[in-house]
């Protein structure tokens, strides 16, 4: 397989196309945003991080019958994944309050929910990815509504394996972004990324947070807590 | 029945305890107010209509099926309803993009949507009146699974049946406000009012509006599209 030209930069990866059509590489950069790009900084380390984390848990969700875009790690930030086309929702499964959503509800951070919630966003910058309901989301073409069941599926099974994994190496799974994506035939396949910049986890017995947060939140200590949280990981794999 | 003290002053309306423990006595003021009551203003004969129009739509309602607090209109302002605990979600259906999903999700105002759709507010105006999911409403103990499905039962139900009514008098029901409440044994039945302060309705020759959007926009002639989108009801029962 051969890389070819970018075809795309986000926010935290660069994308190639390769001479396969059915696969891309991806490479995960150190900067980091938060709040819509709002907010620019960079975390030493963090795409090695990202793309081996993601990397190990996606096959574990695999594994599990949670089809994933995951094909091959080729070098400390770059895996080779299946080309999709996202389907512009982000979803947020969440088992504990924090962040927008406390803030939306009115609910304390920390309060734990009654039963794991799933929640949309419509992907759109411009828009600053506004919350939406699969009625709205199925009348906008965003997904159908066979799609929208099967991601509803597929993130709470995300939820169900990762709570528990993470729960064995001391951390709680607070919430966390997950994105799919369409195969060339229209399968849905979960994609984007699985890592301290899309999950919340808390130290199980202290709280102390080991992800994204520290860099929204200016709290310090940011590469050290990603430092730490892949340790965790790699102790019980 | 007699009628005791104000039990609640809201933006539109004053509420009265009566000597039924299960009914109450709605006063339609001709207050008005918009933007989560940032602005502030006065329709001259608002209350009058409101009450006589959400009194005649209620009253098709039920022969349609849909369980409603109406019981009795007592004057020109004043109408006996059943005491309910209000479900706190705003419920909103959709024909036609307007407003605030106008803004929120970038579509073009005017736009009929693919299907009609249903969208949930938690009523709390402290919070802005936030948008929220059914997980999350039952997640936060708003209303229960059960509850959810029967309100959205309804209002797609109330939709229908206004959509038809409301073509035959030459208007364009485009949205509108529910809101539900649970009598004493639980019952869910549609409550609060069906009005030109909580419907959008447009002239379906010429695209009028006929509603509160004329006050919330500052367009004038409110008074007058009030009373004509009576009288097109009036001409057509």
């Amino acid at each position: 397989m051969q890389i070819k030209e970018q075809l795309y930069e986000g926010k935290a990866k660069k994308v190639f196309r390769t001479d396969d059509p059915e696969l891309l590489v991806v490479s995960y950069k150190d900067d980091a945003t938060a709040f819509n790009g709002l907010k620019k900084g960079m975390i030493a380390g963090k795409g090695v991080i990202n793309n081996r984390m993601s990397n190990l848990l996606m096959q574990r969700l695999e594994k599990c019958g949670i089809p994933t875009h995951f094909v091959k790690q080729l070098s400390e930030r770059e895996t080779v994944v299946k080309r999709v086309s996202i389907v512009p929702l982000e979803v947020i499964v969440r088992n504990i309050a924090a962040g927008s959503f406390s803030q939306r509800y009115g609910v304390k951070e920390g309060e734990r929910l009654a039963a794991p919630t799933i929640e949309f966003s419509y992907k759109n910058d411009e828009l600053g990815d506004p919350l939406i309901n699969d009625h709205h989301a199925i009348s906008l073409g965003l997904a159908s509504a066979d799609e929208i069941e099967t991601i509803k599926k597929y993130a709470f099974a995300v939820n169900e394996q990762l709570k528990v994994f993470w729960a064995k190496c001391g951390v709680t799974l607070v919430d966390f972004k997950l994105e799919f994506g369409r195969l060339s035939d229209g399968t849905i396949v979960l994609a984007d990324e699985i890592s301290p910049d899309t999950c919340r986890f808390w130290d199980s017995s202290t709280g102390e947070k080991l992800d994204k947060d520290r860099f929204r939140r200016d709290m310090g200590g940011v590469e050290d807590a990603y430092t730490e949280i892949m340790q965790r990981l790699t102790n019980h794999l």
